[in-house]
């Protein structure tokens, strides 16, 4: 199985990555685009059997900053 | 509307940071962990009526590396 986790950062906080992306697309000519957000995805091979929650605790311990970050988890 | 992007590793091409992460998962006691791959996630605001095309576009020309990056499309 797999699992696969987001990680974004929280609304507020400022995201860098993501502005400059939206000035990139903009000074390439595409002008319907609003604003960018960038994140992280990270695809985890795991164990049959392994519970949501497991992959909760990766999260809160070493995937996420969760002062500034959120993190949405699917299982494959 | 919103498109999102995910941008990954192409299968075969290292991935330094998935390792990593592979490698801090087991040594924080996470034993079912096989293989790790992270990668990118773009969320975009969009103007009405945007097509998939043009997000194709913006791949193509900014978001992906496609010699050694794969990326795929989600229209919200």
């Amino acid at each position: 199985m797999m699992a696969r986790v987001h990680v974004m950062l929280k609304d507020g906080v400022l995201d860098p990555q993501g502005e400059a992306v939206r000035h990139a697309l903009h000074g390439l000519g595409f002008d319907g685009v609003g604003g960018v957000r960038q994140g992280k995805v990270i695809e985890i091979e795991l164990a049959e059997g392994t519970t949501e929650a497991t992959v909760t605790e990766m999260c809160e311990q070493l995937l996420a900053n969760t002062v500034i970050e959120s993190y949405s988890i699917e299982l494959i």
